[in-house]
């Protein structure tokens, strides 16, 4: 009953504020978001069983089956939903041209909305929508096949080409601010700016590839990717309003386009993780962690601020250098780095990783204790030879564990989450406080 | 071997032609297409069978178990090709601007190329990308979920949704043009248009639900959802030709946009058709027969020729008509309607639908025998009674087959490709003669 509410108001926002603001449709396309997501999600899971999608709970007594994938139904109505935004974003552009060019005099193709209408906004927002699909046929193939690392390693780039086609096309900035002192240092004093040129598309790339990864990869506990998902969200419309409400005129455009990305993102993320939070009902799958994490590289791109979003991004970069020696085989890597349910308490407990059977190099072990020293990792000894025979599973879940001790597996990723949250709005203040004094100015202030 | 030869001429046709035509990049990019399909389907044909996509082909001795769905290979294929295409259909405008606007200057977003580049134009090959992408996600939904034709049935509406948007803002050409006969009969002598407004959006959306399904539905036995797919490219790429040489200049840039779209994707079905036809050794799946319908929805909408597109369509029309009885259920409907397959001779017969068990009306059954002197159906009466106890499925495979007799399967495929054909060259032929004579003028020679 209330779910037909609220979509009344839905709808009723989107008429009565069409003239006003995409943002304000923005809004009610997320709650249209939400409430098919939430609607869908129990309809289809079935049908996800059926066809084998579906995976098992390890860090619950039973191990119940869980339908997996379900993200995808996330990703597939937030598609449909922007879709339907499109003729909204560029309302007023259309009512305003709407009835001069109908009829007779419109035979030829010249046409005078051609020149008022701003194509290059529509070109971007096409390319976004364009880019977020292919990630998702992508993470669907993933989630079907389980694609190989090296398969599917390059494909977000490619994904990403019409969003760096319209980057090239419609601004083409390729340089980097470089703080005051490094220019004195490097007696640049001319100029404070380099021109990556070439090499900022690289950049870019790269963080396409970056975002959707980075998300897939600090995962495990119930709620956790979708919910790191929601804090990046919240965080990136932190620092929208901030700019919409205090910047210069030159920024709000870019950070509205943000906001009108970002907005309808959180709606379908938080019908999912009503699902996925402990004790979850649902799996998210790869297609999702890929989508939500190219929706922050697609927004960070065309807004113009992939720098400040990859300081949001700081916990998911901390659990990835983190990982490396494992990564990397320095320190054996067991196949499943989860935490470990214990059944008897129903707590979650570092799992680890086993030194005896492939003992690393003496210099690693000598690492593995200094780490140890500082409480970052936990480690085993043999009672007797006091040899060290197992360590804790390097990602950023168990460090917590390492930390904290024991915690229910709820009371684990709201922690991670509040890390995550935490992080971010220190970053957001940092960056444009530090930020003016070490670049000399702050876009959110001033530009020069 | 030769493989990498042809890759080799693809990219070298890339790199040379670059400045002098996009409609040549296109061809590379249909080698490279072909070649990355054709090397991709065997590949994966294994992991598509074990995640339960396969089928038994059931006009073979001993139904041998085919993977289902694999063209979908061919439809990601395109949208990845297109993908690399996007930079070298506006390359002369990048290398003209390139340059010109890069390092201290182009601080401010403001940038001179934003005038310069056909933003427009982006839009509708983004529009078009947006659109075949989100036909795709639909069709995979359908051939992993099965869906039911009331949620699948105006969802490719949906995905039309940025091409209509595109076509609003660039065109919004809303008229038809009526033949002088039907003015002069309606007395519309001041205006030889009609303007549908609103209602032309309507008819383009519907567009988007028939083409889809129409290759959908003309289905059923080896190379068929494919070879008819690759006759409709080619007779829109002749009709494309036609333009291109002797059309005037404000009807090139479509047609050029046109066959831009339709040579990679005759690549991608030509390596598709090589594995499908007869004897099949995998199935298309509905992904692709969407996306192939699709492919011509985008063409003929953003091409402004819907209507000549349509005339291509004729046979899949007419299968369409001759099936509504036993799409209504006039007449019993049995779940398959292929034609049936015969072990002892290797060869294709009409399948009958059973007219005993539930009886058509009187009336129906007098005009089954009338559509029988026409030789439009087969018959079946009792000995005794001379009751009508069955009769030909409706469909186009098994009209064929009443007319010329049991077939072996390829021939029958062959047989209705080159009645597609024909009809399609005869329908391009009268368009450009009869059309100009019937309106006034044809835009292939001259524009009012």
């Amino acid at each position: 009953m209330h779910r037909k509410l609220l979509l009344l108001c839905a709808i009723s926002l989107i008429y009565f504020t069409r003239n006003i603001s995409p943002i304000l449709a923005s809004i009610a396309f997320s709650i249209i978001g939400y409430l098919a997501t939430d609607y869908l999600i129990p309809k289809v899971s079935n049908s996800y069983v059926k066809i084998g999608l579906h995976g098992k709970d390890m860090s619950k007594p039973g191990r119940p089956l869980l339908p997996e994938c379900i993200g995808s139904v996330s990703a597939v109505v937030y598609v449909f939903i922007m879709l339907f935004y499109i003729p909204f974003i560029f309302y007023t552009y259309l009512s305003s041209n709407n009835g001069n060019n109908h009829g007779e005099t419109a035979i030829l193709e010249t046409n005078p909305q051609v020149a008022i209408f701003p194509h290059n906004k529509l070109a971007e927002y096409l390319s976004s929508l364009l880019c977020l699909q292919t990630t998702i046929l992508l993470g669907v193939a993933d989630d079907l096949f389980d694609l190989r690392w090296r398969h599917k390693f390059f494909l977000p780039a490619v994904a990403a080409i019409p969003l760096l086609m319209v980057y090239y096309v419609d601004f083409n900035v390729t340089y980097v601010l470089i703080p005051k002192f490094v220019m004195n240092w490097l007696n640049l004093r001319d100029s404070s700016v380099i021109n990556l040129g070439f090499f900022y598309y690289v950049y870019m790339a790269s963080m396409a590839i970056f975002c959707p990864n980075s998300i897939n990869i600090l995962a495990g506990v119930n709620g956790l990717e979708v919910g790191q998902s929601i804090v990046l969200a919240l965080l990136a419309l932190i620092n929208d309003v901030l700019y919409l409400g205090m910047g210069i005129e030159a920024t709000k455009s870019r950070h509205r386009f943000s906001a009108a990305l970002i907005i309808p993102f959180l709606g379908v993320s938080l019908a999912l993780y009503k699902w996925n939070r402990w004790p979850a009902k649902v799996f998210v799958g790869d297609t999702y962690c890929y989508f939500a994490g190219m929706v922050f590289a697609v927004v960070g791109i065309l807004g113009h601020f992939s720098k400040t979003m990859l300081l949001l991004f700081i916990p998911q970069i901390l659990n990835f250098i983190y990982s490396v020696p494992q990564l990397f085989h320095l320190v054996p890597c067991p196949r499943h780095r989860l935490p470990k349910f214990n059944e008897n308490d129903g707590l979650m407990y570092p799992s680890m990783a086993d030194l005896k059977t492939t003992k690393p190099k003496p210099i690693v072990l000598r690492v593995l204790k200094l780490l140890h020293t500082f409480k970052l990792i936990h480690l085993e000894y043999e009672e007797k030879t006091k040899e060290i025979i197992a360590c804790s599973n390097m990602t950023l879940l168990n460090l917590i564990l390492v930390w904290s001790g024991p915690l229910r597996e709820d009371k684990l990723c709201e922690r991670i989450l509040l890390i995550q949250f935490s992080i971010g709005i220190l970053s957001i203040l940092l960056r444009h406080s530090l930020g003016s004094i070490m670049f000399g100015h702050d876009n959110l202030w001033d530009i020069h």
